[in-house]
């Protein structure tokens, strides 16, 4: 596993930057003089099952990098506000800096993993409409599934803040079917996650990449995502790359 | 175990009942030249952990019966309809013929339980509001905790079903709490099942009994419910029968 220093400063703040935080797939970093803002450090690492399977490939973090960045202009220019500011060096993106809300947002479009498995149903199945599942962000609980009414009983997130993730999470659905599609993918599902900025802005953070989506190819129906590592489908760096290539090849994004 | 016939046949058209469905704590019966109207048997068995550990203690059943017909008795009294329709001998209760929503709705009041160690939380936290829960019924997924959205898309129930559950269980625990405390007993949690009949209506259906409550004594925090059971606590058979002398003691309601 590579785990190269940040591959970005051109200007020489960025030497003294400080750790926040580490996390499965990104370092966050201080920005000094820049109190709202953070630097995102996109890592090669690969993790599944609550970090009990690990790997990595040389540039993954590279390229979901470039593939968050393109997403988050695209949700841009469709109206959907992220924490996103700009690309810096070949792994990192300047982005607000938010207070994590404690949930991860699941949409699903057709049904695949832990639901499927959970409702006894088979993989595959088109729902009639999307769904949308709230994860309790807490690795050593193995982020459980919760309802609306635990997020709000157990004070995870506000009533009023669950309306607007739903929206937000529905919203970027409706973005990314689209842009998906328009490059031969169906979107199957996609985790996300919110936070707040320091005046209160709900925001998209975290990161949208093959990582925490399922990707099908529209025609021959391959698997262009994490599955690949999680089920040992191999190919993971070339289906990743292949996502970015499809993306960059679009135009009208970069 | 015991597993006796049903012991009320005093009238000979129940001799030529015919078995609809054995649960794990009830046969139920069809009853000639009743449509309408099944005869619920309460069986002496005691499972948990989706029968995963079985016991049984004779008259549990008879104990079991009794309790569940007087707080069925209270709750019409309290305006609130349940499938009730009298007592038959010793363990037999005849009950509306309905169709069970396949949902099991818990309510919790004290944490306790599944949700507690989920949650990574204290068992005895009492909660600011009564949170409701739904658990989809089926032995071989082994009941998963469902939200109501999966529940709509599923089409386990319709989005006006789930608001009248959730009415309905909510009443309940008004009643149920106020029940339990004049006894000297803090209701902890229930769980509950619905059914539809014929003509649409829904009632509460199965039973309440400590099989499927947790019970706390007000003054001593003993547990008088199937929690003895699970926990191999002992004395299973004294806690029920207490439970059911205090509702009898209290009055008013045979």
């Amino acid at each position: 596993m590579t785990n190269s220093p940040i591959n970005t400063p051109s200007s020489p703040s960025f030497a003294s930057t400080h750790l926040i935080y580490e996390g499965k797939a990104k370092k966050i970093f201080e920005i000094p003089g820049e109190p709202h803002h953070v630097l995102m450090e996109f890592k090669d690492s690969l993790t599944a099952f609550n970090a009990q399977k690990k790997g990595s490939f040389e540039s993954k973090g590279v390229i979901n990098r470039d593939i968050a960045a393109l997403i988050f202009k695209e949700l841009a220019a469709q109206g959907v506000p992220s924490h996103f500011i700009e690309n810096i060096g070949e792994r990192g993106m300047k982005a607000q800096k938010v207070e994590i809300i404690p949930l991860e947002v699941v949409v699903r479009n057709i049904l695949a993993g832990s639901t499927a498995k959970k409702m006894g149903r088979e993989e595959g199945e088109k729902l009639a409409r999307p769904l949308v599942e709230f994860y309790y962000k807490k690795d050593e609980l193995n982020d459980p599934f919760v309802s609306d009414d635990q997020i709000i009983i157990f004070q995870i997130a506000e009533a009023q803040t669950l309306v607007d993730l739903k929206r937000l999470a529905l919203e970027i659905n409706t973005v990314l079917i689209q842009l998906f599609q328009s490059i031969g993918i169906e979107l199957v599902d996609f985790k996300v996650e919110f936070g707040r900025t320091q005046a209160g802005e709900l925001l998209l953070a975290d990161e949208i990449t093959p990582d925490c989506c399922r990707l099908w190819d529209l025609k021959t129906g391959e698997k262009m995502d994490k599955d690949r590592f999680r089920r040992d489908l191999g190919g993971v760096d070339q289906y990743y790359q292949e996502v970015l290539k499809r993306l960059l090849k679009r135009g009208g994004l970069a």
